[in-house]
């Protein structure tokens, strides 16, 4: 490894809709903490709304500047001194939660809803939304939230870790029949990261609902079926596709106003239903209610990705996750207004942008 | 056993609102039913609903006249020649459901939501809904549909095997924590008896949010803490009972409108909501779906009474579901109407009227 | 439909030790049962032990003689009045359970583990075991022990229904780890139906132990890796394969006397052992208890083929299970002894043994 | 609090079978611990073993001499400077295990079955066992090993937290059936702990299996049926004690070396046994493999106490788990050699010794 410089080039939120670029510190890690040089971050579909001032409630961020960015990889540059599992050099990615470890929540696995969120003293993090994130050269990460990634591996593939990661957590956490009907509403990136792993799981025919050309991307990675919602009534194709008897578990991962009503209508009696996408609750289309109670109907909030980063990365190196099609643009992170543009706006057939900090 | 007669009183819904009293041909068993004679039959919240006309889309009832009641216990009078575990004189209780036996749901035991509902020719029966009920001297029943009861157990508290039974089945389906926070919405007969259970199967603390003389009641029964919701923010005054934390597990009993939300407001990161109750979806208040994603909550819904029965009994008959506070009133099947007006307005304290045939 | 004949022809178990063929009068159907002509039926590794008597304590077979034969497929002849799913000229598999379908556990869907066990009177059956099988040209079946075969299906596969069953019920109940390692131990049928299934759910490396030819046709099958028993110490082997931490699922599918004990010793802390194989308790080397509560791993018995049926179809279907090389031999019933003796012997490279009954 | 002196009073182990008392230095906290004064630490059934040397291939004690005990409750001395849900006088618990917090296993909460078990460098420890113990005046220990107590809770019963865990791990990691059957195979600490607990989690039959003075001990804390198996044959009366078909559950707490064998014999078709024990694989009784198969059973190793601290300290102080029946006596520390000799003698009908360190 090269030497550490003192200070590093970073993309920072400057205020809410105002990116700029500034010369900052290079991060001294803490004894838990890894110094990594960033190689790839991806734009999350919380990062625009972030930079609108939509989160605010959340306190995302808590204040400008704010280097934001919670997809990515990258190398290990130094480490603390209690660090053990870590070397400079070493290739990583990224968790964008990092538990405090002592809550109960935390103590149980379930660390991306840890009970002491935001408190930066008990040693939680949430890089890019409470704590500063990967927009730069370098940051310093916890050595728990990081995962060594496999040798053939993409820094650009490394840095869906988080999203591949928030897909895999949600299949997990509902469950796949083998030999079973899976739909995916959503064919975004994280859509379609669930349906390249439902497939690995055994799933027998994979529908996926969306529109526009990323149906298209949805086949080529091996949708049995596809339905545009624009053009027909979902739920009812997919009653029609699966005998009337509707799928065995439903992702929902579109985040449309619909879309949670339109799963829990596309899904069999005693089934499950994902919600994977971030939902705007003044907008959103209400659960049918008496379905869920009277079709004994589960609905499974699943966040983040906890407990999955070492997996995922054999995923997406094996292709199961078919990340060449995922990314679909990679720009140096001096043009992340333009990568941000590009993502919102669905322009030039997008699907995942992968920005490249400066060498 | 006295010999059965030829026919038999009933209390049958002539029509939408109007409730008669008819002289009906005692049904004949099939091979495999049970002739039971009716000693005791509750009320449920569906039935006024079902009398009102407003569960007509669901077929309930498929024509006039028809002869509701579907929490009932009674005796044996006589079996098909297929029965070997039951003979004249068992005392029993019944199940409102009676899968198909044959569908993958009913194979895999999740016989209440059969995928061959209603169809009668392939033996699926839901009593006192699609099928005749026990409002009468007499009905026959699929054996499988039938549990023996305790001989201590009073017919009274024998017709709350399927109102307990449905409380056991969510609060299974959902799980309890043992040593753990339990919040119940609700304290009508589903919510009451959920109170038991939970206490009964570790919760260490056990919260009622509801109103009225009801509320008394669950304290009587042993909860912990009580809520009035017409007086004070219950997810606040949660969130206050456990130290900000929220409860492990809420079980949804009231069917109320702001019901499920106000639930999944009351409830921890990374917990459990049931929905046990009947809800109206075009009054029901929306679910916080951006909370349910973003804190990692699980919705169940959950459908009557499979698989549990026997037990509930045991549970009836020991105490740990105190049905003697709540069975609050008896009436002889005549006075049905009187019965229905008392539980539909809430007069007298009621909670759950048992309604008593012709002997 | 051709006509049904009132005789058949059928391979008989007259004695211990002894096979005959006896023209038997052909089933008539009762009313939930369908009459099948029988077109594959395979050889089952507990053929030769219920032929040899060591089942005697079970009761296998209940009688002489005996209609052997419980892994088939064929066709509807006819069915019984009540009968309503099916209709002569269906392609259909059987299962070898049928549950009772009243008791506790069958209506929880644990049919195979029925209560009522070897109650004909109460509908149990158990095909080939306690109930008379399929080693015959016609037979009678309760309808919900068949499934449907996809048309495209060959009988000889459709054959592997029960043994695929038992194969993916067993990793069912265990549970897979996507992106993990799974061990499988026996590459006979179910071993091999196993890797198909577990590499169809997401296993990232699939280890099979075993010896001779048959490890051959793992790989050619699928397996990441083989480990020869007999040439090398299996768990030090995994534990190498795996970076000392053992394999995150084991199936132990090979009866063997060390198999059971080698699988505890080959998984990883915190996981899982699936006992599929018949063990002879005077033979097996008893389990590491000590291991099992210091590492606190979990052991799963699995017993037959609950529940899978139609999925299993598919997976035959769709090339999951490779039936093609696990079905090493055919033969006509004529030839029952020498199908056994080549299964038993394993001579010629031989898996499966399919029997074709007389057209 | 007092001032913290320099050196302490502490009962070591000098060699296999000598026990001795020095004079040690007050260990000083590390930033992520605190030091406790110790007020009450019981002998646990696995503290003989290692005095005795039984345990060296564990490397219980990693050296000598070696400060033992590991079931604890005192009072926060000093805390280093990263702890901030503690202070000084707060009433503790200790847990025996304190997982890295950075393997697979820990980050999922299985930290119980850390894979850095004994690697003091990544922040393993193992108290009393691979790191120094409680029987001594002070002791520091990891800040997230540590559980608050309510106020009114005596330190003796404190010092069952380690105990009463392990009972409510296994218990929850098993599943107790609402209304069902429980067996529990040994009177002792555990098996008086699992007691408590599943009459608290729903079990109707309780039945405790032993022999001598501590079966009185069960029948005085609530068991429903006892057994003593020097006298009738256990599992058989099991049997009849449960109309014929065996327990839900069984929990195997004796570490007796027919224990297991006889558990698995006691259970239901498809039901579930816990292995609480410790057990000597080279006396040990082998499992029936064939009836695990054959009726579905599940065999659940059970490791300690993770994730229940909080829990397990209410139910101790609510009486769940009645540790004043179970805490038979109380000793100075320095009479630590009679203690023992007590409980492993089982004199003077001992159940658990607490003892008590110099104030």
């Amino acid at each position: 490894m090269p030497s550490i410089p003192k200070t590093m080039r970073a993309c920072v939120l400057e205020a809410y809709g105002k990116i700029g670029f500034r010369e900052l510190a290079v991060p001294v890690p803490a004894p838990d903490e890894a110094l990594c040089k960033i190689r790839a971050v991806a734009i999350c579909g919380s990062d625009p709304k972030i930079m609108a001032g939509s989160q605010a409630k959340m306190n995302w961020p808590p204040a400008f500047p704010f280097v934001l960015g919670h997809e990515w990889a990258g190398e290990v540059a130094a480490v603390g001194e209690a660090v053990t599992g870590l070397k400079p050099g070493d290739r990583v990615a990224g968790e964008g939660h990092c538990g405090c470890g002592q809550c109960e929540n935390c103590k149980k696995g379930d660390y991306t809803v840890c009970l002491n969120y935001g408190r930066r003293e008990l040693g939680h993090r949430h890089y890019g939304h409470r704590d500063q994130g990967a927009n730069a050269q370098y940051n310093a990460y916890r050595a728990k939230a990081l995962a060594r990634m496999p040798d053939s591996l993409d820094f650009a593939a490394g840095a869906l870790c988080d999203t591949g990661g928030a897909a895999l957590h949600g299949v997990e956490l509902t469950g796949v029949t083998p030999g079973g009907v899976a739909v995916i509403y959503g064919p975004g990136p994280i859509g379609l990261c669930v349906l390249g792993i439902v497939k690995s799981m055994g799933s027998d025919q994979v529908i996926m609902v969306g529109r526009g050309h990323r149906l298209q991307t949805a086949r080529e990675l091996g949708a049995d079926a596809i339905v545009d919602f624009s053009r027909e009534d979902a739920p009812a194709r997919i009653l029609e596709l699966t005998g009337g008897k509707g799928a065995d578990e439903v992702f929902e991962c579109s985040g449309a106003p619909a879309g949670p009503h339109d799963a829990v209508h596309s899904v069999r009696k005693g089934g499950r239903v994902a919600l994977v996408g971030l939902y705007d609750d003044s907008a959103v289309k209400p659960l049918p209610l008496h379905k869920i109670v009277n079709e004994q109907i589960k609905i499974i909030g699943s966040k983040a990705n906890p407990n999955v980063s070492d997996r995922v990365l054999k995923m997406l190196d094996k292709g199961v996750i078919g990340w060449r099609k995922i990314v679909s643009h990679r720009f140096p992170l001096d043009r992340y207004q333009e990568g941000v543009d590009l993502f919102v706006n669905r322009r030039d057939r997008v699907v995942k942008v992968v920005m490249e900090p400066w060498a």
